[in-house]
């Protein structure tokens, strides 16, 4: 437990400081006045890339560093690009990721009640599992480093490493061990998802997990190959706990997953390594709605829930760990309430959303 | 228009013999006693591999070649693996696909009336798109080549030409001035799904898709990300005409698309090159089910349907064309009047299906 914890909040572009203005106005509900979060301010991301040539500066990436954990809105604005065609906004996540080795991508996946899913079939309480991404190799590893020719040619190596499978897989079997996630049947599962049928380094992945999974003899360990996965997220998505997967399959079955829980807005994720924590929803900036108010600041504010939960774990500080839960049941009882934004097919503003929040845990 | 055409028949592992059995039948009875087409069937699989450590026969391949069309059931048994991992009963398809350059994948994914979705708000028509999935390169291209050293690291190469690429972007722009498939809002497009903001093989893509759309100004062209399509494709699919990827990401996408119209069971593709096709349900061989009599055929034989769309297109053989336009129709009814096989939640067997489509097109 320390005395206090350094949180470096970056805004970033679109609706970054709508959702990031919101969520640091709950952290200080739940915690209170004497909370332990110290926050600080650090620019980043496209809009600071077309004002000052630079899209990540050193002394953010510092402070970033340096900091208890990191809290982020969103990146990107479209059209913003680097010379090689990839978009400037991202390099805040992107680097983090590398060079601090935030090797898991948690992303929980949860059907809160109140809110419609697009699926005919499930109800609240259906779906209750979390995608583990696999967050420092896999495809990405190949961000910046891919080779085109005269344009002719364009080329990205696919890498995974004994180490980095090992790691996430058994993040996978850890996370399932600690009953996180929710199946319908109540077994706690690990699925594999890779496409080894076909590529090398997916068959890799596979047979790190089958080795992993020998020493979890209480988990039930299965696979699935990523199309035959895409399906089942729409078709039996209760049958899920952990999924575990490559950086590059990650990122699509996250975003498949989320609009099964009623959309990007509600997706937190942590990002997390050995000593450092990034925090932040799964959307984007959206552009479009930016500054109109109107933003869905829930996602954010569950992922900094995950970061309580995190910096509790990990100092061992029962006041961080007790936030996150009431901080989660207030979203809970929100949105059973109806306090809804427009992309869930609500009317409420992120104000409002952030005052019903505040005032039920300041209660 | 030729005297008649060759169909390499190749029938595989799993229900592969069920739906291709299913389908000659229909192929029959929809060109009557003077049909122009000749079968001939042909031994591959995983099974074959089992039997005689050879999975897709040089004779085979022949006969593949120099056959009209390739008309195939399923293939792969889980399990049943090279020393590398990777699955033993794909050689066929992905040989094909490589050796006889097939490299426009099309997936039609068509809801249709009778069939349930499993999304709430969509009812027959509402989704009626095609997924152009490029079959030739992508990340696909590392099958078999890429490197695995001393169980510590394994790489698979993902590459992307401009002849590659601008061949599938054309064909797209052409199947959308084509009039295939119908979005919601009657616009002609074509959407571009790509990984442009993270990977320079993407952003290269995206960049050979532009230059294309400068010759099709009559078609709407748009770009979505992949984690986005994912989302959108469950969120809003009645946006979409044609979808243009990436060979892996068509490979996700398509399931996916798959599982949103009532599943695989239904999902037909045509893998065409400049000088053959191969026409097969986008479905596994489903061993679990195989022999019991109960195998969805509708995906092979609406394949089927697109083998005698291309055929007599390439030929100009209007017979041909015509008994595509006849098998669709008789499918639509069919499964309209509630002909429908268990993983579409009825209760009919492939040949009550097999035997209802025969009636009707004999009629
Ligand atoms: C913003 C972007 C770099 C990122 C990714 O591709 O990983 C996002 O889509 C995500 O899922 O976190
Ligand atoms: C069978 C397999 C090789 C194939 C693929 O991965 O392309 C299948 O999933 C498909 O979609 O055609």
């Amino acid at each position: 437990m320390k005395d206090h914890y350094d949180i470096a909040v970056v805004h970033g572009d679109g609706i970054g400081p709508e959702v990031c203005g919101a969520t640091v106005e709950v952290l200080r509900a739940a915690l209170g006045p004497s909370s332990p979060l110290v926050f600080s301010e650090h620019p980043a991301g496209a809009d600071l890339f077309v004002a000052t040539g630079e899209s990540f500066p050193e002394t953010t990436f510092a402070a970033c560093r340096a900091a208890d954990a990191i809290l982020h809105g969103a990146a990107g604005i479209p059209g913003i690009v680097h010379p090689d065609g990839t978009e400037a906004g991202l390099d805040f996540t992107l680097r983090l990721r590398f060079e601090l080795d935030l090797f898991a991508n948690i992303r929980p996946i949860r059907l809160f009640d109140g809110v419609r899913s697009p699926l005919a079939a499930v109800k609240a309480g259906d779906i209750d599992y979390i995608i583990l991404r696999e967050n420092s190799e896999g495809l990405y590893a190949a961000r910046g480093a891919g080779a085109q020719l005269r344009g002719e040619v364009a080329v990205d190596t696919l890498v995974q490493t004994r180490r980095g499978v090992e790691r996430i897989v058994r993040k996978a079997f850890e996370l399932a061990r600690a009953g996180k996630g929710a199946p319908a049947d109540g077994v706690k599962r690990v699925t594999c998802c890779d496409k080894a049928n076909v590529l090398r380094s997916y068959a890799f992945f596979r047979s790190v997990f089958d080795e992993v999974a020998r020493d979890y003899p209480d988990i039930e360990a299965e696979h699935a190959l990523v199309d035959a996965m895409a399906m089942h997220l729409v078709l039996k998505p209760g049958h899920f706990n952990i999924i575990v997967t490559e950086n590059m399959f990650g990122d699509i079955l996250s975003d498949l997953a989320a609009a099964t829980i009623g959309g990007m807005g509600l997706a937190p994720s942590a990002e997390v390594g050995l000593s450092q924590g990034l925090f932040q929803a799964a959307h984007g900036s959206a552009p479009d709605i930016a500054g109109k108010g109107v933003a869905n600041p829930y996602g954010t504010v569950l992922s900094a829930a995950s970061m309580l939960e995190w910096l509790g774990g990990r100092h061992d500080d029962a006041r961080l760990t007790e936030a996150a839960k009431r901080i989660r049941q207030a979203v809970g009882t929100a949105m059973q309430e109806g306090m809804l934004s427009r992309d869930l097919g609500g009317v409420n503003s992120t104000v409002e959303i952030t005052r019903a929040l505040c005032a039920r845990l300041a209660a």
